[in-house]
This record gives C-alpha cells, sequence and structure tokens, in this order.
C-alpha cells in the first residue's frame, strides 16, 4: 500500500503532467481563444473534434463492458447520459451541433463525419481502443486529462465570446455544460486511480496512460494544424474547406 | 459473380486509388528522394518508420489468427518470415536497422520505439487494429498499397546513393529485398481481392480498405513533415533530434 505521503507525490506527478503535456500548450489553442482563426480553421476545428465527441461514449461503453462491478458502472453510466441525452433534447454531442450550426456547417455533415481527417481518427480510435484493451486502471487514469479541462473550457468560452461574432450561449452550450459535468467525473476517476495505483509499477502504468492521452489529444491539433495553418496541406481525404458549408457563421444579433 | 469486365474494372478502380493517393505523392518523399533531407530529417524518418516496419509481422500474424483455411495461411505466411527472418541472420526488420546504423543511429534506441511520435503510432497501431477485426476481404485489400511500392522503392535507392554519402547497398539492403518480394506478395493478395470482391458492396468495401491504408501512410508522413519539415514543431514525447545520435552518417568510402 501507498503512504499518504506517495499518495499526494503521485497525485503531483499526475498534475505535473498535464503542465507539460496537456494541449492547452498547443499553439492552435491560443491561435483559436484569441481570435486569430480563420473561419475556415474554426470550421475545420469544430469538424474535427465532433470525431472526438462522437467517440466519448463509445470508449465509455467499452470500459463499462469490462466492468464486473455495479457500483463502478453505475458511477461510469452518466458519461455516456451527459453526450448522448435523452431522445428529445440530446446531449453534448447535439450541443456539439449547435456549435456547428453557428459557424455555418451543416450539422447532417458534421454529424457524417465525412471530411474528419485521418490522423483526427486515428488517434480518436487509439483512445477507443486503448480504453477497450488496458486494465481498468489505466483506462480509468486515460480519462483524468479533464484534471486539466475546465480551465480550457472557461479560456474557450471567454475567447471565443471576445472575438467570434457566432458565439453566444446556445452556439457554446457545450462547453459550458462541461464546466459543470467535468469536475465530478473527474473526482470520481482520481479518486479511484488514487486508491488502485499502490504499486510503483502501477502508478506509473497510470501515469503512461495519462500521458497518453494526452498524445491523443495533442495529435489532433497537430493535425489541425498542418491541414489548415501550416503548411496547411490537407490529406486525401480531409475536408476542402467547402463541403457542408451552409451558410456565413452566425452574426450574434441575429442568434435567438 | 462479377463479369470480365467488371473484374477488369475494379481492378482499374483499386490502381485509381493509388494514383490518386499513395504517399510517393507526399512532398516529404521528394525531399528525401531529391537529397533535400537534412540529415536530423533522414535520422526522423528511419526512426518513425521502423516502428511501421517492426508492426508488420504483428499485423500478419492478426491476419492468420483470423484464417480457418490452412492454404491461405500457408500461403501468408512468408510475410513473417520475410520480415523477421532466422535468429542468426534476420530480416526486413534487421535490414531497417542497418540502414539506421549507417545514418548514425543506435539500432538499439531505434528498436526501442522510444522518440517515435504519437501520431506515427495511432496511423500504424490503427492499421493493426483494421487488419484484426474487419472481414477478410478488407483485410487483404489493406496490404494492397504494396502495388504501388516497387517504383517508390526504386526511386528511393536511386536517390538516397546519388544523394547521401550513408548510402550503399548494406544500408539500403532494406529496399532491395522489398523489391523482390513485394511483386509476390501483391500478386497473391490481389488475386484474392480480385477474386472475392464478386458484389459491388464488396468492391466498395475492399477500394474503402485501401484507401483507409493510403491514409495509414500518408499520415505518417504528415507527422514527420509537421515534426522535422514545417512548422517544425516537435510534439511532446516525439524524438528530439539527439537522442540515440552515436556518431556522424557513415561516409560511403569506411562502408566495408
Amino acid at each position: 500500500m501507498t503512504t499518504a505521503d506517495d499518495r499526494q507525490a503521485f497525485h503531483a506527478r499526475l498534475l505535473e503532467i498535464g503542465k507539460q503535456r496537456y494541449h492547452d500548450k498547443h499553439p492552435f489553442h491560443a491561435m483559436l481563444h484569441s481570435g486569430g482563426c480563420t473561419t475556415t480553421q474554426v470550421r475545420a476545428w469544430v469538424i474535427n473534434r465532433y470525431y472526438y465527441q462522437s467517440r466519448i461514449p463509445m470508449k465509455d461503453a467499452a470500459f463499462m463492458s469490462r466492468c464486473d462491478d455495479p457500483d463502478l458502472r453505475r458511477a461510469w453510466r452518466s458519461r455516456i447520459e451527459d453526450h448522448d441525452g435523452d431522445v428529445e433534447e440530446g446531449g453534448g454531442i447535439r450541443r456539439w451541433l449547435r456549435l456547428a450550426e453557428a459557424v455555418g456547417l451543416d450539422p447532417t455533415y458534421v454529424a457524417s463525419t465525412k471530411g474528419v481527417l485521418p490522423s483526427t481518427r486515428f488517434a480518436v480510435d487509439a483512445y477507443v481502443s486503448f480504453v477497450r484493451e488496458k486494465p481498468l486502471l489505466e483506462a480509468v487514469a486515460s480519462s483524468l486529462t479533464e484534471l486539466f479541462a475546465p480551465r480550457i473550457h472557461s479560456e474557450r468560452i471567454a475567447g471565443l465570446l471576445e472575438h467570434y461574432a457566432f458565439a453566444d450561449e446556445s452556439a457554446l452550450a457545450y462547453f459550458r455544460q462541461r464546466l459543470a459535468e467535468a469536475p465530478r467525473d473527474v473526482e470520481f476517476g482520481l479518486a479511484f486511480v488514487l486508491d488502485r495505483a499502490d504499486t510503483r509499477e502501477k502508478q506509473d502504468a497510470a501515469a503512461a496512460a495519462l500521458a497518453f492521452k494526452t498524445d491523443v489529444l495533442w495529435s489532433q491539433l497537430d493535425a489541425l494544424y498542418s491541414a489548415y495553418v501550416s503548411p496547411g496541406r490537407i490529406p486525401p481525404g480531409g475536408w476542402d474547406g467547402t463541403e457542408g458549408v451552409v451558410r456565413e457563421p452566425r452574426a450574434r444579433e441575429a442568434a435567438e
């Protein structure tokens, strides 16, 4: 068993991974939050990030499919509910599609996941596979990037509201809602990992799982940057900047 | 069943995918073959491409693990033998490590796969998962990028020999050997796919599998380009340009 000191040192180690590797350090986010993105770049982010959102409940179902403990499944289930919601109002995925509409994209096109960059798919699919295949401790540890998410969501809400006319509460509802959901999820996941990682070997595995997840996030932004910022070379099959565009980004005044 | 005409049209469709999407169109290859790469860029390519080589026999084993036909397993088995070889002399993987030595890298470092770009891992692992999970027809179709490989290998041998002092027959043995192996593999795989894709639906699935595989290859070069050419931002965990470097690239005169 770890001592209290060990537990605290391990917690600090996990936080340090976020400081070193979380994708809030990626220059694409600075561009996005400061108003430096073109409409095409914002749309490309919305299209590609949708793929990530769409796979999260599949990832959580893969996790639950491997839990034989009803308590753990019960605690985890709300993640799927958060993303999928109910038939009428939907959840996080449908809120993401409201953002797609706000930037002038056909939500049906976005939901089709056509045009998603192959590198985005590979990174996101690697996350789903990881959670399907690795020990439960590592699967939970890989979810702990949520520790670092609230700050990026807050910055994003403020930055988008300040710099982009399409940004209003409806368009940004996804992020607002995650600010409420993420702390509850991460509190559970963090306690689970701190409790179960009771040997150095397990701590190393959990830390590696969290680092892996930061790679998954970083890789998506690198792909986006490479295709739509610099060198700006769209790979075969990637969104061409026009498909699925149905109108100009919504102006804030016109928002309901 | 397809008619002979259908078969020919389907074959042409597969070749067209190569013309449109094979990674010989990626600017990194033009740089590499024309002598435009720095030593660091060549080393980064050797390190990252090693990860692909190292996973090919695992991919082929995943395929064979799903074949209940001994004839098919027998025909496929040589692919693993080609890459792994025998204990003393090794195979394609060990030939790749000779290239690593020629460019001044510690082969043990390269074989550790430390420093491989996360996006490279995600793309290559996606290929292994694809072959493990998809119908056999699609798994075989995804191997048909070998149809387009001989030309790129020939260009590579000529271009490296002409432009880089480290390039000699020992360093390039991997590519020379693949020129002999690939046509046999692809003859079998192509006949398999043309025979089994006997409905439009199966043809579509096989064509999509081949396009998927071109994405796997392209994504690796995009990752390399993004990290080491433009914008030249190495992601967290990626090779830093110095680790594993043990000497200058070998000069041809010094080659045994």
